[in-house]
C-alpha cells in the first residue's frame, strides 16, 4: 500500500521501487533460506494480503516469519506500535522506513508493505507486491508445507496473468482511482471499468468455482482482496456504490467461498481494514469517524459453491489453523 | 435544510426562525389566500420534500405556487439558478435570503427550505419545516382538491405527534447527527439510535401499511423523506452503513409503496438530492465528487403491500399528475 497520493493531478500508484528476488539458486544475491527473511505486512493493506495468503496457504510460516504494522501509520509511515515498546521485536526497528533506509539510505520515496526484510542486516529485500505471491509460490518451493497447493501451475501461467492483470487494472487499483479521483470524468471512467470488470468477472464464475482452472491460483487470490474490502471500506469511502458486494450474488458466494478456505478468511482483520482507511485517508474523510457498519455477519453464512466442483487445493490438502501469536481476534 | 453546522462542537439542527401561521382565519397576520404565497423549496431537501408532499396529496398546486432552488446552494445560501436570468420568476429575486431580508433586515441566521413568501410584500412568512405540512393539511383546508385525504386527522393527532417526535429525533435528524459528527464517540450514539429506532419501525410496519391508522398521514411523509435518501446519501456520505434500506424488507417495501403513490414519488429527484448532498458538503467530502450509484431500479418494483390493506387517502382519491412545469425528468 503506498503512500504517494497527495501531489499529483490524478491518483497513480508507483511501481514498486525495489525488486529483487530471493531465488531458490540465489542468483540476485537472496536465496531462499528458512528463518533469513521477514514479510512485513499491514492486515488493511490487501496487498499485503494476498503475500499472507499465498505465505498461508503454502505452509510458510515457520520459515518467513511476519511482522504485523499498525493499520494507523504516522507521517513516517508503517510503524510497530502493536508490539511492545513499539519495536518490531525481530527486527528491532520502529518504523518500516528503518529497513528502506538501510537499503538506500538516499531513499525518499514511499514505504510500501509488503516488504520483505533481511533479518541480519535489516535492509528491505523487495517491495514487489505484484510479484510476490507467484514467487513464494515457486522459488520457495523447497520450503512449502507437505500438501501445499500449486498456487501459480505452470501450464495456466499466461491465463492466470491475463485476467490478473485486468483484475489489477480495473478492480485492485480501479478502486484507488475512484477513491482518490480529483475530477468527476476521472471518477467516472474508473467507476464504470470497475464494474463492468466486476460484471464480467460474474459472469465467468457463474459456472466456475475458480477464475482459472478447477483449484485456487494467485488469481483468485488478487481478486478476492478487494470483495474482502468492499463493502467494508471501497463501497462508502472510495465510492465504488453502483452496489454493494453482497447485491452480485455471484461475487458475493465465490468471496464467501475463499473467505471460509483455510488459510484466506483466517488472514482477514475488518477492524484494521476499517481503521485504516477511514482514519488515514483523511483528504477524503476529514473527521477520521470510522462507520460502525456494514454489518458483517453476512461472511460465514453457507455460500453454496460446492456443486460447481472444483478442488481448492488441487492435489493438495488444506493448512491447519494459523500460528497462536497471528490469529486475528473474532470481531463478529 | 439549516445551514448552521461548521462551528458548533456537534451537529445541532437549529429551530425555525420564523413560526408565524398562515391560518384560515387570519390570526397572525397571515390569511390563507389562493395564489398570495409562494413555497420555496430545494428537491434535495427532505425538510422541505415534506411539504413539497403535502402540497401535492392535497392538490394544492393552483393555490400555493412553486419555487425551486437550485440544489447547489454558493456562499448566500439557496439561489434560484435554475431559472431564467437566476432569478425566481414570481417573486424576482435571486437568492432566497432576499426574502429572509426583506422580512427582518437585520437577520444574520442560516437561510432553510422550506419557506413559504408572501408575494405581494416579497416577505418570509414561515420556515417551520416540521409544522408545514399538518398546517397545509387543515388550516388550508378550503383550498383543498376534491377527494383531498386527510393527512392530520383529528383522532390520531396525538399518535401522530408521538411517533413523528421519536422520528425526528432519531431518524430525520439521526442521519445528520451521524454524519455530522465530531467525535467516534456521537457518532456511534447517533449510529445506534437510528437503527434501534429503524429496527423498531420495520417491526411496527411488519403488519401495518402505515405508520398510524389505515392512510398515509404526515407521520408517513415525515419518515419516507429520509428514507428514499437512505442509499442515495445517508449509507454512505453520511456513515449510516449498518445495512441499505434495501437490506432492510420490511421498511424497503414501506418506502417503494410510498415511492410509487401518485403525489409521493413524483416529487423525488435523485439527481438534486444526490449534488446537492455530495457537492456542499465539502467538510465531509472534499473532492465535490458525487457518486454514480447507487442502482435506483429497484424503487420501480412490486412491493407486495396492498396484502395488508390499508386504504392510501382513506375516504378520498389519489392527486391527479403533477403541473407540466412541475415534473422531475426520468433519471432512471
Amino acid at each position: 500500500m503506498v503512500a504517494d497520493k497527495s501531489d499529483k493531478p490524478e491518483f497513480k500508484r508507483s511501481p514498486s521501487r525495489f525488486v529483487d528476488r530471493i531465488t531458490a539458486d540465489g542468483a540476485e544475491g537472496w536465496p531462499v533460506e528458512p528463518g533469513r527473511y521477514r514479510l512485513v505486512v499491514s492486515r488493511a493493506c490487501p496487498w499485503a494480503n494476498r503475500s499472507m495468503i499465498a505465505r498461508r496457504l503454502l505452509g510458510l510460516e515457520p520459515a518467513l516469519s511476519l511482522a504485523v504494522a499498525d493499520p494507523v501509520q504516522d507521517e513516517r509511515s508503517w510503524r510497530f506500535t502493536l508490539d511492545p515498546d513499539d519495536r518490531d521485536p525481530v527486527l528491532g526497528i520502529r518504523y518500516l522506513a528503518e529497513a528502506y533506509h538501510a537499503r538506500d539510505p538516499e531513499y525518499t520515496g514511499g514505504v510500501s508493505v509488503p516488504a520483505i526484510v533481511d533479518v541480519p542486516s535489516g535492509k528491505l529485500v523487495t517491495n514487489d507486491y505484484l510479484r510476490l505471491p507467484a514467487e513464494l509460490a515457486t522459488e520457495w518451493r523447497d520450503l512449502h508445507r507437505e500438501g501445499a497447493p500449486d498456487l501459480y501451475p505452470e501450464p495456466l501461467r499466461e491465463e492466470i496473468e491475463e485476467i490478473s492483470d485486468a483484475i489489477f487494472r480495473d478492480v485492485n487499483n480501479g478502486v484507488y482511482m475512484c477513491g482518490f479521483a480529483r475530477t468527476q470524468q476521472t471518477y467516472e471512467r474508473a467507476f464504470t471499468a470497475l464494474f463492468d470488470r466486476l460484471d464480467a468477472l460474474s459472469d465467468h464464475l457463474a459456472t466456475r468455482r475458480y477464475l482459472v482452472g478447477d483449484s485456487i491460483t494467485v488469481a483468485d487470490i488478487a481478486l478476492f482482496v478487494t470483495l474482502v474490502r468492499f463493502d467494508a471500506v471501497y463501497h462508502g469511502h472510495f465510492k465504488c456504490n453502483r452496489n454493494k458486494l453482497t447485491e452480485m450474488p455471484v461475487l458475493w458466494a465465490y468471496a464467501r467461498d475463499l473467505f471460509q478456505t483455510p488459510g484466506i478468511g483466517d488472514t482477514v482483520d475488518f477492524d484494521h481494514i476499517k481503521r485504516h482507511y477511514y482514519v488515514v485517508h483523511r483528504e477524503i474523510n476529514p473527521s477520521g469517524i470510522v462507520p460502525l457498519g456494514p454489518d458483517l455477519s453476512g461472511w460465514r453464512t453457507p455460500h453454496g459453491r460446492e456443486v460447481l466442483g472444483g478442488r481448492p487445493f488441487g492435489d493438495g490438502t488444506p493448512p491447519g489453523p494459523p500460528p497462536e501469536e497471528e490469529r486475528v481476534p473474532a470481531r463478529f
